[in-house]
């Protein structure tokens, strides 16, 4: 970042917002109008639109002082994207808001937008609108995602049945163990500014809670291979707590397994650490932004070979509930304590 | 409102989400899928979408002394959904985000919640899906609007002519002189809180401000008698501000005429109270959202019998600029000193 310090009001809210939207390119055919008018507008194409928002509150879901603005931009377009990409949908288009506090500069600003503008980037989305505010306390974010899918190709939660496999994409638990790195850290330093920060080997973890990536090489794999699952959910909760959602709105019971659970090394080591098992880890850490489904038994033999596809367990009769078997054998009842901004 | 207080703690996230849209209802065959997923789908019946966003903050866009909350619920809806009728379309969903302080009760945001319902029932609209989450200090409001238009019907700011005549809807700076009285009763109420409230004769002012109305009505007599403008803007930040708008995205210049500006007769007797020019008002004064559009000299004969419509002026050569022929017959400047939520 520069050293210099720009004032947002020296701007002006439209000039900020000129001076923010600069470099921002269109990607998408589908895109008609971006910003600088009343609204945005989208061609469809004959396709379905998927459309979804999230909110991010300073100090409710993101730490300034171990979150880099950059890193946040990105974090921010990845965390709604990831839930169009939940539906099956493709990401095409975003829209931005923020409430900003004086304490932030326009060079900051710069910071936060380079790393929205890399994530639209690398996903191939357009940025096309927007709203940029004063707050009287913190950084406020608030981003709507949009995207198409082909005519009734999209994927809801509610779909699952009985004796559907369930599936994760990559591993669980790692964003969760980067947070613990990341907050023991402040502590230290807060308690002594001069202790530099030990993470070493902890980049794996960090880098997941730092900057996750959305699970778009999925949704592409589904199409290749002509999978549709029959309910899908991205884990923002964690693992029970979005099991706990694909039961209740399918009506339905599931059985996953412990040992089938996939968890990086490096999210082993640093739990054992904490003294947490890791599997707590991976059942209640939040922000994994992987993808969780159900498939139809008959679709076993392709998703079998998928390289990002992990299958934990299968879909029971809903008088069954939800259970883990543990390792040892144990068949225990699953409980959802995932991360919950409202209830403690 | 129920005297009865329901800490937001007490439902958890998805309780209260639960809660607050119970009564929803679907009103638009486009509307898929509603709340309750990753995302909403909407169908586009080959039509394009057009989509806008707002963000409004407590104590920097409304005030909760003077701001009842159903009030305030339906006024978020109607400031989203005058951006989409601006661009000639029809809004048919919208997003709802909210991040709370505990000082706000269930009870509370049913209050606002109601406001929402009533604004989306009346003019058509859905609500498809928001986020809701904690908020350290006062309420925020992220709202995105959707609306659908005829493929390439949709009117941007940029296309302005020279000679096209500039209209406006309804009539202009009622909504600030009804911010006036409201602060002017604040003050007196912090000063004294045994004084009652002195709102006689001023329910259109107030109305005005507290809760305006979209003006759906202008869309669709554009579509009825088959006139689109070349240009359109919603009056949010004064017409002054809306008119270089339109002036510097279509590269152009205009004439407007103070004895054509349509302002209510509370407006002139309420400004002249305060001792500010009504013309004043109608230029600088926000949150109108009233529609501002050119139209080719040959629509004339369509609108001049139109009862929504004034028309105000004409569009003359970028190098003109932009100038106010006065009551008096002077031709001054045009300078645009809207409301501006960032530059003071």
């Amino acid at each position: 970042m520069s050293s210099t310090r720009t004032e947002i009001d020296s701007l002006g809210e439209f000039g900020l917002i000129e001076h923010l939207t600069r470099d921002n390119e269109t990607r998408n055919a589908s895109t008609l109008l971006g910003i600088g008018d009343d609204a945005a507008v989208i061609d469809t194409f004959g396709k379905q639109m998927v459309v979804s928002t999230d909110m991010l509150v300073e100090d409710v879901h993101f730490d300034m002082v171990y979150m880099p603005l950059k890193h946040l931009g990105y974090k921010s377009v990845i965390v709604n994207i990831s839930d169009i990409y939940a539906m099956n949908a493709e990401p095409t288009q975003i829209t931005l808001s923020l409430a900003i506090s004086n304490r932030f500069s326009v060079e900051a600003l710069d910071e936060f937008y380079s790393g929205v503008m890399l994530a639209c980037e690398r996903y191939g989305v357009d940025l096309i609108g927007g709203d940029t505010t004063t707050s009287p306390k913190g950084l406020i974010i608030s981003i709507t995602a949009i995207g198409e899918v082909n005519e009734n190709k999209f994927v809801t939660r509610s779909g699952a049945q009985e004796n559907n496999l369930i599936c994760v994409t990559g591993n669980l638990g790692a964003a969760y163990v980067g947070l613990l790195l990341l907050e023991r850290e402040k502590k230290i330093f807060i308690e002594n500014p001069s202790v530099q920060p030990d993470l070493e080997n902890q980049q794996y973890v960090l880098e997941r809670f730092l900057k996750p990536e959305a699970k778009h090489k999925m949704i592409a794999w589904f199409k290749e291979n002509e999978v549709t699952p029959t309910s899908m959910i991205d884990i923002s909760d964690g693992l029970s707590s979005e099991m706990m959602h694909l039961c209740k709105q399918s009506q339905i019971g599931c059985t996953i397994y412990e040992e089938k659970l996939p968890i990086h090394d490096e999210t082993k080591l640093n739990a054992e650490k904490f003294g947490i098992a890791a599997t707590t880890c991976a059942l209640n850490g939040g922000e994994d932004y992987e993808l969780l489904f159900t498939i139809a038994p008959a679709d076993f033999y392709k998703v079998k070979d998928c390289p990002y596809v992990t299958i934990i367990g299968h879909m029971d009769k809903l008088e069954d509930g939800m259970h883990l078997i543990t390792t040892g054998n144990n068949r225990i009842e699953l409980k959802a304590q995932g991360w919950n901004s409202i209830k403690k």
